[in-house]
């Protein structure tokens, strides 16, 4: 195999006189040649490109007068009534819309579910893992989990984990902590709980593996860059805005990967990702994707599992 | 029929060979097979899609120094003359050209009208019932409606009636609260003063049924991302951008309503729908979607009675 | 001359069968036919469309740590210096672009000059007016003007006009106040001062005239729609969104002013407009403009002076 | 050689007739003929353009719980810990990420280095030099600088450069004050700690010179209009509008730097511009601007020593 910098000294001089933009990216050289990345790693499965979605199930489980696209400016005592409508169509249509878009994509999801929208709707959390998508924990409620006590955060979480066993009878392996804001306990309470992963580190483009008590833990790397919460909901991009830079993401993945491990993450949650322009868009964008050859679509139970059995991961 | 779970498994294999993205979309298989849905409505009246446009009638009703697009920093007791300048602006261009629009789209669309903006410009309000749309109400004035007594907000409502009569000679059959915000009492005066339906609510792409004082009452969705109150007026979204998120959600919803009764509801507002970049703008869009068949747009007092008349109609 | 009402009746059906989006667009029956607008009238020299450039010349004479791209978060007693370069581009680069960039365009503009800033820069102000474009007041300096008593406006708007005067030899016909916001006593004070227009209203697009100490005054609306201050300085929109919006703009103003008198505002402040992004993306835009046959580029003196000598003008 | 004056009396007929918008693009006239601009200069080594590229070295060094696009809303007293993995991704993928990019492009760029970054990661610094790129002085860590006494701030400023002297053997000749924000001290300091230039001035598009301690002292102008902490960081744009934007700024600087010596100036922090979207971005955009003849990309030392010793350039 041609080393990165082999290939680098051998493609100079024709970078150089390449004028075509737009056409023919390849990345080539990326990454080998640097000091933080010594390179060689590949996916163990043959994969060339990693690409993970995750579908958010919280809409149902918020508290009162949470957050929406609304002015946040109600008087206190009085309940935000067309707000609450704004989180139902999470479970109403969101959720049920993407499930019938990975299906028609034929890719399978990882949902983050916040367990008390599994109590209200545990119908539809069963659906999701009978569709064959992974169920990971995302905490009870959406209350704040890093100024929790150790005690209270361990209850917080085996809670969150029972409700969506009760509901779907999936044990979830994986674990996203509110805005990913964990705390300093959060880690080793998972690792006592039987998770072999958790999302909330944006740190690198693949996955890793760091020790926690003393025990090989996977990290798969979550993003805001490629999150419809961060562009959408706060309105800083209409969809077709998400559809390019998200794009732009994977083409520049997609070059990388041929000669280094790389591993996309694009979320989506209910009540946002779950609309008609978003759901259209995000067809559009996969169906991109998909026309790559060596890309796949992994749920992140499987992304741990590769990462923590391959003696070339990175280790932390 | 072919259902929508037959036609999953039949088209499973090839949608995943389907490698040209943007071309020959269609939803398929959206909706049916999921709990949230269980399927096999559609429009009465055999209609494939129904688009409702509002068209709210606000301007020359506002408070002294309501918000606008200047700096939010007058000092107290000096009148903001140039803001109030951009709100005559709705009545003096914005209505008048979204009203030839609607004539030159060959549409009728639902104009919610505050009572105060009717009694300052009455003839602009009995031209547009004149020319074939509907009055709906949206309030005496632009107060706060969640946070008054059960008789202040009657009073409340049945002046905006009143008003709209008085200029028009329509009698409202749909209420539209300020800011959608509507309170605890606010159903049941609109079932006692006679109105037939409500928009403020976000949860469905598809009107409903709920049961207020024992009665059927309709909720015809209204929604905030096709809507140019939060995605112009703000800056958040300059039109051409507009125009590309709407058409998607175009896109999804008329590839849904193949299997599924569907709703799409887009809003503007005098002062901002009615620019010359967004009536060019939606001019585009609403052609965009006439060349689509099956489609039909509708009054939302239409759409109510529909709802209202139909056994299979969404009930909650 | 086919009315608006008939040509509606006539192009009805015909309209409805169009299926094209994009293409021959004609807003065709705009206007006419609404009450607010009794129609009829056309620009007394024979122009189909007017529209109107202004360039603002304010950088150098803005007061101290004058609000800019920077964070706002600078600890009292400091100078910004980084911010106060900023503003320095305004004379330094973006002035002398602008004025080669309406050269090279064919055009003539009008100027809006803060006095300070005129006194900072006196021979840039005296090269506007040397190429041809209009120097309008703009105030003495960049303070509030609403809050002022009689006098001192009287003696602010007096003094801006000396600097000018002084520095350009032009007198100025009108005026702009500070960010718009004239007060209860500004169009007395300029119609005893001799102004014939000012601009600080957005109600219409087109000119009209107002009663002023019982003597006629012209009103030469501006907008905030097709500005650079609301657009670009707070990264609302890049400059592609910029040129889609104004260019949708102008669509519609254009067609409508097949049957009706219609004026386009466009608006460019010195270290926003003036930036080479900015430049070529105006460049493009007035480009496209000029495709168009009939379209009159007017300083708004002349609007003012057109517009007060048609008997036609819209009075309010 | 026809002066700019002759061009435009000889192009100003042709002009008003060319109605091809977007073609054949020249900006001809721009510059010579303003009274600020009094013309002729040229880049003293025949290049036509210079394009000069920047790379903030800043993650790693940052303060504990330093701004982020996370929400800004943590309780006192806990760690951000998410956030502190979104700086990370700036040292481990990032600056790697951009590295491999300019080799690609065949360009050398200036990277401006905190020294706190640089003593978390001294082996990825050395890299940065060792790679052919520039190392600048950024300060000893992220502290505003304007608020120092001259001792504190000479102090400030030589630790920064001891820093990234130590890793990389590179002495800096460059400076960059924390958001630009020098002090009244800051030139002074900088002329005796041996410094050739600085950045922290947006005023112009071109480098010019002023006097310190009565020492030529070389400016080499930044800008926040292609820089991705302001477009990119705060959500203001996508990456597809950051591209379409700065190549607005080329075009019209490339077209008139056929009369006049102009620098266009692009920036990019570590976890911003190092995203694979961003690198993608970026790797469209100068490709696009090596299609142009007479374009030279600069590392800012080498531009600095051109303006010293060009007898033409600007004084201040």
């Amino acid at each position: 195999m041609t080393s990165r910098r082999d290939f680098l000294k051998q493609s100079g001089a024709l970078g150089a006189l390449s004028v075509l933009p737009f056409a023919g990216y390849s990345a080539g050289i990326a990454g080998e040649s640097s000091v933080m990345n010594e390179g060689g790693r590949r996916w163990a499965d043959g994969t060339q490109l990693v690409v993970s979605v995750s579908m958010q199930f919280e809409s149902g489980g918020q508290p009162e007068n949470a957050e929406s696209p609304f002015p946040q400016n109600m008087k206190k005592g009085f309940a935000d009534l067309p707000a609450a409508t704004w989180y139902d169509y999470g479970y109403k249509e969101g959720i049920p819309r993407m499930l019938d878009n990975w299906d028609k994509l034929g890719i399978k999801v990882t949902s983050h579910m916040v367990g008390s929208a599994v109590i209200k709707n545990p119908e539809l959390a069963r659906e999701i893992t009978d569709r064959g998508h992974e169920a990971a924990a995302h905490g009870m409620n959406w209350s704040n989990q890093y100024d929790m006590s150790y005690q209270e955060e361990k209850k917080f979480i085996a809670e969150g984990v029972a409700a969506i066993k009760k509901a779907t009878g999936f044990t979830p392996v994986g674990y996203n902590a509110n805005w990913l804001r964990r705390g300093q306990n959060t880690l080793k309470i998972l690792q006592e709980l039987g998770f072999t992963y958790h999302i909330d580190d944006l740190s690198r483009d693949e996955p890793f593996i760091i020790s926690v008590n003393n025990k090989d833990f996977a990290v798969v790397p979550y993003t805001l860059r490629n999150n419809d919460i961060l562009l959408i909901e706060g309105k800083n991009f209409s969809t077709d805005q998400f559809f390019y830079q998200v794009k732009a993401d994977f083409d520049q993945l997609y070059a990388e990967s041929v000669y280094q491990k790389r591993q996309m993450s694009i979320s989506f949650h209910d009540r946002i990702g779950g609309t008609p322009q978003m759901v259209k868009t995000t067809y559009d964008l996969i169906r991109y994707i998909q026309t790559h050859k060596g890309v796949s679509f992994k749920r992140k139970d499987e992304i741990a599992m590769l990462t923590l059995e391959d003696r070339n991961s990175i280790r932390e």
